[in-house]
């Protein structure tokens, strides 16, 4: 066999298993420290009814605080840390234990040395939500059409949004999501409270501060928030070591801003069968050449930009909701591979 | 010295200090396994408007499920997993790291060898919760007053419900709360949508469904979750080892139900200044009142039923969220003392 041969062959098959897992799962998990904190939050003044026929009660709560989890391993301090934010009517539950039961990118991060930093979006889950549209209406002081709307995706709206087939109660024949599964992921969507949000949204604040605080992060988003972190990089990059934007729509940007992105490593990551589910609200097809044309523009612009498109990589049939596919381990690994070929080695000897 | 003297000196000074803590905070802390998942959870059918022009749209979601993250220490097969609620407008945070930074019960447990299962209460937090009630107002199908409330509680009223102080901005000289970092606690404070909850309460279905999942368990609630164990042995009794119930009103039971609790080994735990704090929602001398009645009904039931009230064992100044208080350590100690000599020597020999 001629070398060139065998490099081909080699490569091939790299390229259709990806990398080997390189975490052992069975082994116990040391954690050289672990909790949970707030990002930000402002006071807000609200009257609400008093107890009984008491008179009503002003004071204050607070809004817009953004909710993070983490954990940091032994090694932690030898890499750059993690922020892993959720999309639409999810919450970090998303990055956990997968509906089938196996370990998420959470642990998996964790095991591989990461720092990882678990944030619910602002109006999300632990992060609450500012209470007040919905309570003018109820005490008439604002009519039920100006209320904030709820966005709460069906089962069905779920299924093709989010690619487990062509239409609902149908797979692909290659399909990786563990559809035997598909009721635990239905139990992780919850109303999304977004529309309750100030302009800009303030997780993308919160999530800038985060990455100073950690003095420098790795910002990672999915779906809803898979433009995120170029979002809070375009508020303030300064502790924005890279950017992971997973299957979402790319906007347009600004010459500026996109000389503000160039200067941080991208990576963006879109499974299989883009174009394969018609209708529902999504267009993965147009979210793809989105993005494809922001990479050019990066590239252009000097910046070190990726397109991770899995099926151009012999990787097949993954959904919308790859972190939980059944290879999640395999895309683990390249994205964990990519961090340190585009983050950790350019940053070295500067942390 | 008489030795009387000398053990009554001893007493003293075990009763006002409680027991040391056994836990080294700073050594690396080993996770057998840890993750999240949902107990129970109903298909619930709804229409909603489509997509810009489109049509309205029926699908499935689900509800009423139960969110509950776990770590399994390396001994934790040892001894009987605890699972901690959360109170009123308040999430699983309040048993992570404390608002000044120190280690929350999760965690000061996981290191004392008990397996933690934090659940966020069904419509709150990452369990989620049913929109149909604000959607339906939204639409136009319910007047705005049948909306269901929403519970917000704010700066002021946390103030004195939580007994940070007699009024507003005022402290308790031996106050234990960590006051200087009351701002972290309004952050944990979140909507609460109980009121869109179907009667009885889900969440104390999915209690015992856990306990009965986990092969035994005690079972701890706080303020508003605190008579939850209670209501959840009460639905299926068959999975609570022990109950920890922390600071609430406790309700009349039937003899009949009184029955069932008296053959789970129960504890009551109350903090300081119960009458000291005027007005407001919260009426914590009537609570305590209450809880001793249920007490003495138990033991008179021949149940094994504790009343741990801290100021009467020398430990002053603890606030309603004694969970966080400075000295949540000792508090904690108190509590796995209870857990070690109530249920787990009772439980000896037959899990």
């Amino acid at each position: 066999m001629k070398r060139s041969t065998a490099i081909l062959i080699l490569c091939v098959t790299c390229a259709v298993s990806g990398p080997a897992a390189q975490v052992k799962k069975n082994t116990p998990l040391v954690i050289k420290e672990q909790g949970s904190f707030f990002v930000g939050g402002e006071n807000k003044t609200i009257t609400q009814p008093g107890p009984g026929a008491n008179p009503a009660q002003t004071g204050e709560i607070t809004v817009n605080q953004m909710y993070v989890q983490y954990q940091i391993p032994v090694k932690g301090s030898q890499h750059v840390p993690v922020v892993m934010v959720h999309g639409c009517c999810l919450s970090s539950k998303t990055w956990e234990t997968t509906p089938d039961g196996r370990m998420g990118w959470d642990e998996y991060f964790v095991r591989r040395d990461r720092s990882v930093y678990l944030a619910d979006q602002v109006s999300r889950a632990r992060s609450g939500f500012d209470p007040t549209g919905f309570v003018d209406v109820r005490q008439g002081k604002t009519p039920p059409d100006k209320m904030p709307g709820i966005l709460d995706a069906s089962h069905q709206v779920a299924w093709t949004v989010f690619r487990f087939g062509p239409r609902y109660g149908e797979t692909f024949p290659d399909g990786q999501f563990p559809i035997e599964a598909v009721d635990e992921l239905y139990k992780q969507m919850i109303p999304d409270l977004n529309s309750t949000l100030p302009n800009p949204n303030p997780t993308w604040k919160q999530m800038a501060a985060l990455a100073t605080r950690l003095r420098g992060a790795v910002l990672m988003g999915h779906s809803e928030s898979g433009f995120f972190p170029e979002e809070a990089a375009l508020i303030d990059p300064s502790g924005v070591r890279g950017i992971i934007s997973i299957e979402m729509p790319c906007r347009a940007v600004t010459p500026e801003q996109l000389a503000t992105l160039a200067r941080i490593p991208s990576l963006f990551v879109f499974g299989d069968h883009l174009g394969d589910v018609s209708g529902g609200p999504a267009n993965w097809q147009q979210s793809f050449n989105s993005c494809n044309t922001l990479v050019d523009q990066l590239k252009k612009a000097g910046g070190d930009a990726t397109m991770m498109h899995l099926p151009a990589m012999g990787i097949k049939g993954n959904s919308h909701m790859l972190m939980q596919d059944k290879n999640s381990d395999q895309i683990a690994e390249l994205v964990i591979g990519w961090i340190e070929q585009h983050v950790e080695t350019r940053n070295r000897g500067t942390r």
